[in-house]
């Protein structure tokens, strides 16, 4: 990791445990001879420096401790029993979770970075005079928030971004450069926007216009509006459109991942977690604890239970109604070899006609 | 949907279907003993409240019609004919196509909304002396017209939009936050682009350069321009790249959702609708009055004819020339069952030339 | 091509090779009695007009020579020989290559459309004090600089840019409209980055919360950074993350086309090219001069070597080990003909299990 801090502004390994332990996790230094270090920064095991803090969550990776120069590595006891016919000059630091440790202390250092941009709201921002603006809330350069627009005590807007009328933002949201929220879009507490989502665009709805004909399209107007729940994270580049008459939905603590489309009247339980390139087609609703893959597709009009895990790439163009994993992406191979496989792949259903009638009638002369 | 209006600021049912039938529909009002009622919104018949208009197009769903508390309900003469043995206590207004009635009222509230918004060019909008501007042009906030730039009579355009130098924009388009067109750009008139869309970015050419060798590219700069048809609508972070020396060309009444790629040099043809998440590949040429479904993809250099039907999914390699329906999305399955389906997929054409040589020469001792 | 130049602003064709041939390629105007013309624009061989230079790069298109308006024409001397007994009134140049000739004339008709841009920083840019600008830098209308920015001498960048704290900017990069860097984000020089840009948002990291239960993330704060090599393009709307704890990569001359998305961690090799709607799950390494076609998907945890070509539309789901071209698109159809494919795609292997039991026991009665 780059190192964030400098030597003189970098906490001790016990003043840093502290701070980043937010919740209460177990968390205890094994006693040393050596002065408690100070910790300027992160690393994986294989690249943390002597003035980095490391952690061991996967046993597959105890290999990888014995030449390890980091400060200290955060480790369950049981790795720390196998560890130890392994010598490290690391300062143990035992733990029952330390791949959530790690996600505690890398908040800790992202912390101190935000911490450091400015506060205030910029003068060149353009806020309109209903528009409620929360304590503490930071606004950057450039920023558009309309009118009758909420922004919530605490939630910092970063440049370029755009709050459409009547849209309300919770407390301590954090907006990257250029989010766009339309009109009537309502997010939670605690919301991380990435740059370039945009939030409340119009639904993709079209009434074929009989009267002009031709194929001509009449605009179905998208009057419903979109709402977000706490602790979500939308990812960069990524869209949600609004409802054409009721609300778009994501439940609380939904993380999307870039560039994903959330279509129209679409509903994301909580918790649900879709990589990257994802599409939901309209009406769709997904259940809770789900994890969508990169690049998967969800049809319109669908329901999926909770606890679905479809894997990436996959085409859901079905109802699933029971937990579990589902995969549908085609294998790949050397194109000469694929070439082989695809042609008879346009010809399977002659290949089990074929096969039936020599389960009939046996061996044939076709 | 989130009412709209105030109740003093509602239309009567009359007044309503008058002002929102601005291409002379047949809709006839049902008499009835009560005084004609205000309506502040649009409603599903499932969810439509007392002070809301709502409608029947699909017959499947006359079974909601019973217990619907709307104000009044549009639906045709058949299903009125259906439903009278289903008593309900709403108005009911007779009306050959429904679905489009509908739209016309969404389209009726949604321009109460707009007609709301802030008007006249926003002082902080960097406008190029040598830009033409229309008369009743919105420019809101931090937008850039550069040089040479036409905005068309009663455009608007929202927050940070970008118009790039020599590009047009016809009448009557709306540009929704952010919206990027680089250069030599043309739009028709009654645009509606949104936000995060990007006109007339490079096409995606490069020359290998055997002097530089070691696998190095020359860039081909893309010359051409983009031309866009009217009654156009383009999605949320949507781009179409300018051509390499001609111009890409988007017909009249196209629909594009949100998250397509429409690369150099491609055609699309009047009226033909895209899902989101469709690409489609460099020099391919669309036909008139296509639907491609949701993260479809398009072949460079291809020929799909007129009212051509793209499944959602399909990967499309090859031209087609009739018109008709095309998929070729893999069906997903539970994961167990994939992996047995798929081991066999990746040896199709083995399993071809063991049902041949049974067929020539019976069962097999292989 | 759109005409660029009026005729007073062009250069003869002597002039306008010299000028455009910035690599010394070789290139000869064969002799002719006419006056050497004036060159306004650049076409292809059936549109370009009078005033235009075209090419002949591949020679399938060599009947289109005959018929050729254009004022000049660059082709190999084997093409010549060919073309000898295809009378045309354009001049002929001769050149090895062509295509990169071609090239190299677009870059420069396109470098004098940019010659006429607004040079110098706008007044409503906002660049923190700290930030370090270079000379003959221009910083159009809207942008942002936060604290500690770089921007390389000559760089030019378009509205409504961010450049986040501590971020860098090599020498002579072109950035188009609202291009957003995140902190910490490295760019080489001659970077070309298309409008919607997105580097250096969080990569997708989350760790399940046992002790908030209930199936809820915490935030793995994505600590690494995004390292961008020289002469690299990147496409509009696309997104680099920025790495867990050490850096995005990609290396020199990779070429990205739009609506890509790259993960965090993922390595990226020298003179790879990506066509559009690419994904790139996290910590995949990707060698050296590859291809990747349009729509392509690439699981996460991966290594490709170099001079790997993938098809378009393919899911790369395990390592390539060798070089060569790999394909996984499943063949399109009409619709009737792919549903009876499909039916027995989903029962393949009990295809395989009966015609085994056929191959064992003969015809049977199943």
């Amino acid at each position: 990791m780059p190192v964030l801090l400098a030597p003189d502004q970098a906490p001790t390994l016990s003043q840093l445990l502290a701070a980043a332990n937010t919740i209460g996790l177990d968390c205890k230094i094994l006693e040393s001879p050596e002065p408690s270090p100070r910790i300027q920064g992160l690393g994986s095991l294989n690249c943390a420096g002597p003035a980095e803090i490391s952690f061991l969550s996967n046993p597959r990776l105890l290999h990888q401790f014995e030449a390890c120069r980091a400060a200290a590595v955060v480790m369950t006891a049981g790795s720390y029993e196998a560890a130890r016919n392994r010598p490290s000059g690391c300062r143990i630091v035992l733990c029952s979770q330390p791949y959530l440790m790690y996600a505690l202390l890398a908040q800790w250092f992202d912390r101190h970075r935000t911490d450091r941009l400015a506060a205030g709201i910029h003068p060149s921002a353009v806020i309109a005079d209903s528009a409620d603006i929360g304590q503490d809330v930071s606004i950057a350069a450039h920023c558009v928030i309309e009118a009758g627009a909420v922004i919530g005590q605490g939630s910092r807007l970063g440049p370029g971004c755009v709050i459409g009328a009547g849209s309300r933002l919770g407390r301590d949201c954090l907006l990257h450069a250029r989010v766009t929220l339309y009109h009537a879009v309502t997010v939670g507490e605690r919301a991380i926007l990435h740059a370039g989502a945009v939030l409340g665009a119009d639904g993709f709805g079209f009434a074929p216009d009989p009267l002009k004909g031709g194929g001509a399209w009449a605009k179905i107007a998208q009057l419903g509006g979109v709402t977000i729940g706490d602790d979500v994270e939308i990812g960069a580049n990524t869209t949600i459109d609004r409802g054409a008459l009721e609300n778009t939905l994501i439940g609380d603590g939904v993380k999307l991942d870039n560039q994903i489309m959330i279509a129209h009247n679409v509903t994301v339980g909580e918790h649900t977690a879709m990589a990257a390139c994802v599409g939901v087609a309209g009406s769709t609703s997904i259940g809770r604890r789900c994890t969508i893959g990169g690049a998967a597709m969800i049809s319109g009009h669908l329901v999926l239970a909770d606890d679905v895990h479809i894997s990436g790439g996959t085409a859901v163009t079905a109802n699933i109604s029971e937990a579990g994993r589902y995969t549908g992406v085609y294998p790949f191979a050397g194109h000469a070899q694929w070439q082989r496989n695809a042609a008879v792949l346009s010809q399977l259903s002659q290949l089990r006609r074929r096969l039936r009638s020599i389960e009939k009638n046996g061996k044939t002369d076709q």
